[in-house]
């Protein structure tokens, strides 16, 4: 059993209850705790050695590339969490942390930590409500993140229908070079999709472009057509393929951590939304990668509208288990 | 830097905002989310080798007593999260869990681990609303919590006021002996005095008595005089102790983890309180222990009405780092 069917076991445990009407398996839970407004709630945790390196001379050999300061380190277990939010179209509100520290880790280490943490959060107004400090023999960060949606706005894993366009933010791959600790969640992004567009379905692609569109397939009960010419395939992911084309192509689809949006509008919205999106994110890049299809989760690529076999992946997909 | 005076250096980071009108350093956070009702939440993790030992023969030698089962330890998760819901007098909605999930832990004994969690949760009509799975090298599972109250019903660590009685529920100390991983948490108890009597100042004992007793007073920046025959010492600290009086009303005084529930009241209220309290929780002790007395937050020992030095602690009170 795996982490993915280990979660749907958990689900089948949990009885649904109307205060939770999303609970496990999507970026974020709503619960209803107001009329008007809607609480999304969702949470993630960082791992020393897992997500992060910490420099102690030789002391972690595995895992390079995730050599990180304290302050980036910091940064990143909120990050992950804004990432969550915007996939919700909600607006992120206050957090709360629990950390696990190791006796090598100093309170100096710490104020770094929670500097590059606290500066985020400033940056996109978000609270830090609490939280909990313990001993641990392996440093870890768990954030759990709180925000606000209009019931109308809110966006899941499971609306997708036959015919809607689908749209990525940015580009992928690569991102173990640097974008993993240095990105920016796309909260405003997320905020305007859901207000003025409201995708159908929506993920922050975490996992891995292949898995995490896998996940909307999945959940909406439908299937996906894919031009290969239209994944955005990143500048670290060309520089770590070393001009291998398909090599590139590989990792943009399967590397984790790109924390681009992933979403599916009805056609109609398609010409409004690249307007919009032209004046509102000129920086910020959307590709059109493909249309959703009939209702068995699968996915047909195509290569300037021809059927081909499926392309390779770099990896896998992720799973802590 | 210890871990109360780095939150308190943290504190001094996080701006205070209008939507938090309880953020660090409470049992709970609260934010305002609605018109009417108040959103409470909290987080709270255990570790392995901290707070519990997984059996694998010989393996953790440190921490006997903590050797706790799958059930125990993910219901001992959830439990302590709902013990800081009650100290605030709020009733929990729901919650979300991360987990740090070591190799040497199955899926047999994560779905153990989620049982009794589940049952706990049951039990509380609090909603699994969501969570995350990490590899780690050890185990941990950080749970955040989130629960509703009145806002005239919301019961912080800071009211306690000159005058006001000092009680608390159950019996204190011993708890590493079996109480620490079977206790109920006093949620009915919490709403109950919530919505009754409304303590000016409550806390869940879980630093040990006199630890989370001076967080009260610091917090409502008051004094106490305390009453050394009316603590209520558990049968679990007299067994340790061996006869030893003393040794068990330190034990009382200074163990953690009794997760009972310490407040204040306004003299007016004692006598209503003894009477509901008796008709509703019969089965719960219920000890008054001294009263609030001056501005300065120091403690003034009595036994039978007349000063004595300050008693012996077994332990100084917990500090993760």
């Amino acid at each position: 059993m795996n982490e993915f069917s280990f979660i749907e076991y958990l689900k089948r445990q949990v009885p649904r209850v109307k205060h939770v009407p999303v609970g496990i398996g999507d970026d974020a839970a709503v619960i209803d705790v107001s009329a008007g407004k809607r609480l999304v709630v969702s949470t993630d945790a960082i791992v020393e050695g897992v997500d992060f390196t910490i420099h102690q001379g030789a002391k972690h050999p595995r895992a390079p590339g995730t050599l990180m300061s304290p302050g980036q380190i910091g940064r990143k277990a909120l990050a992950i969490n804004l990432s969550d939010m915007a996939a919700m179209g909600a607006k992120p509100v206050a957090f709360v942390i629990t950390v696990g520290k190791p006796a090598y880790i100093s309170t100096a280490w710490l104020k770094h930590f929670y500097g590059g943490l606290l500066k985020l959060a400033r940056r996109y107004d978000v609270a830090c409500a609490g939280g909990d400090f313990s001993s641990a023999k392996e440093m870890f960060a768990s954030v759990t993140i709180l925000g606000e949606v209009l019931p109308r706005h809110c966006v899941t894993r499971s609306g997708a229908m036959a015919g809607d366009w689908i749209a990525v933010t940015g580009a992928l791959g690569g991102s173990i070079l640097r974008h993993h600790h240095d990105f920016s969640p796309r909260v405003c992004e997320g905020l305007f999709l859901a207000h003025h567009i409201t995708p159908t379905a929506m993920i922050d692609v975490s996992d891995g472009f292949v898995q995490d569109l896998s996940h909307i397939l999945k959940a909406s009960g439908v299937g996906a057509v894919l031009e290969l010419e239209g994944i955005p395939v990143s500048s670290d992911a060309k520089r770590m393929a070393k001009g291998d084309r398909d090599k590139a192509l590989a990792m943009a689809l399967s590397d984790g951590e790109d924390f681009e949006l992933l979403f599916t509008v009805p056609p109609w919205r398609k010409v409004m939304l690249e307007k919009l999106w032209k004046k509102e994110f000129p920086k910020v890049r959307l590709s059109w990668v493909g249309k959703i299809r009939g209702k068995t989760p699968v996915v047909t690529w195509q290569r300037n509208g021809k059927n081909i076999p499926k392309p390779k992946l770099y990896h896998k997909g992720f799973s802590h288990f």
